[in-house]
């Protein structure tokens, strides 16, 4: 039988800012022989996050990948072959594969069994995957949602944000979207119910803020940073919870960028201000995805993706991400 | 009868950053009548506290004072005439009489009845008041210690200050403060038996933190914002609490200053920031004082008092403050 040949974009250098293609080079090698205990995927999807930037940032990052690595990626793919106990050819499975079309990984790899067959599997990488769990358990372990609040949500189309926004609405909660252009303001009233949306690129953030918000932000689910996240957390109401979940319009920081200090909005809201990373807590992923599924099922619930086909479409997809060209969860398909 | 003459301290107009005499002006008035339901007290101690800037600014403060008020204060004082029928003649009581010798007020403005008759009548104004229950409520409260973990208290030596690294080094913790002079560094050491402490007037911030505390900050306890807590904020564990209760070195927030971003350090540490005011734990008030009161009968807290003599050492007060010139909790004997 004729060798299977791998194709994989493994990481040429660290990037300073934003990591572009120049980063990453696309080989063929063989796929790998399976050790002991390995199971071979062969990969129907890739996923593109945000997050990849720190991960390719030698920073402090909770999840460095090395320059020579394949790209770290959490992929939904098909078991080929098995050589662990616990798993069997055949299964489909979404787990840390990487960027390239076969991997040889331990069970660990292995995030979830996809064993619904009435959801397309490409959703367990966005809205039943990383993007949505983030957002139902952000959301709900820091955001602490209550019925009659004023939630804002900044890259309020993106992956993580309309379904912020979406749970938000279904918890009674008043929705304001802030993002990047009319056709996104446009899937977020209509696709993701959003009560008001505020285009950043051509309205004033701070006065559009305040008359979304009349009687203050309560909750804000913070994807960028920068001068948009300064524009609400001047409109903090009291007992506000900002969720610092991504920094997507930072460029760099090293050396950090300085802007207004929030000590004194923190102190007189009384509000605080909290990082989250999902790894933190794995222990209830399983069951905020079962959440996720019954409100797909239920409609309550929607997404888009945009994908484009390919590999090759790989190297250049984070920087795509961080101009904003994306309309939903970015993914590859192979 | 002679009528009882009352010197009052008036505000005469609102500081643009830190207040002086010149915001205030000393006059001498007939005692008023009492209405029904008043007391009228005979003030003993003024308390002089760093929140005063706060409430002279004109900014969305949670206890604003007005110009041509009577300087709002907490002070203790002796009930000597009563027409509320909850308040005895006689009684020494804590409250809201502000500066001035003599003050009609509802019961209302009293926070508490000073009933412990083994304890000097001060502390109430101090580690057994506001800054030694801001310090029990919100270090139990925001920043939950835990016995080994490492706590960084800037204004080691201030009211707060000295109560915080006490209460978290009772409960097994490391203590790291930071302070401003020789003289206070060693009262940190020899009374409220600091770890370390950090000179930040004379010490490289960023190295001695990194040196004392080399697993990283799991509390910050933060009367100073600015550039001391940038330097600490750069080394916070993960899972860290910042604990806001003060922004001291933080002239003016009109307009706000700029300082580095802390989305990152918040993200990749998973910590988290909030503001405290006490106002807001008023149910948990008395239980904390209860908890104080032992721990000073039993040897285990102590507190150092800065006491001036007469009402017209108040004006001035607040900016002796931020001078950093005082050692311990200011006081104003009557």
């Amino acid at each position: 039988m004729k060798a299977l040949e791998n194709e994989i974009v493994r990481v040429i250098s660290r990037p300073s800012g934003i990591p572009t293609a120049e980063n990453f080079k696309l080989e063929t090698l063989p796929v790998p022989e399976l050790e002991a205990d390995q199971i071979l995927v062969r990969n129907e999807w890739l996923s593109v996050d945000p997050a990849m930037r720190g991960w390719l940032a030698d920073a402090n990052n909770y999840a460095s990948v090395r320059v020579g690595d394949v790209m770290r990626s959490l992929c939904v793919g098909t078991v080929i072959e098995s050589n662990a106990a616990t798993i069997n050819k055949g299964e489909r499975v979404m787990g840390w594969f990487g960027w390239q079309t076969y991997a040889a990984v331990k069970p660990e790899a292995i995030v979830q069994t996809v064993s619904a067959s009435d959801l397309a599997p490409s959703l367990y990488l966005g809205v039943l995957g990383l993007n949505g769990v983030t957002a139902a358990t952000a959301l709900d372990k820091l955001g602490s949602p209550k019925s009659g609040e004023t939630v804002v949500v900044s890259t309020a189309a993106g992956g993580v944000g309309s379904c912020v926004g979406q749970l938000a609405k279904a918890l009674g909660c008043r929705t304001v979207g802030l993002t990047s252009s009319e056709e996104k303001v446009r899937a977020c009233y209509e696709a993701f119910g959003y009560d008001h949306v505020i285009n950043y690129k051509t309205d004033d953030i701070g006065s559009a803020i305040k008359a979304h918000c009349p009687d203050g932000v309560d909750i804000y689910f913070d994807n960028t940073a920068g001068t948009i996240s300064d524009a609400v957390i001047r409109h903090l109401a009291i007992g506000a919870r900002v969720i610092v979940c991504g920094t997507a319009s930072i460029q760099s920081w090293d050396p950090p960028p300085v802007g207004p200090r929030v000590n004194r909005i923190l102190l007189t809201r009384r509000a605080r201000m909290q990082g989250f990373i999902l790894f933190d807590h794995k222990d209830t992923y399983a069951s905020y995805v079962s959440q996720l599924e019954e409100l797909i099922r239920t409609k309550k619930l929607t997404y888009r993706e945009h994908i484009t086909e390919g590999i090759h479409t790989a190297p250049g997809a984070i920087a795509e991400l961080y101009r904003g060209e994306n309309l939903g969860k970015r993914l590859i398909r192979l």
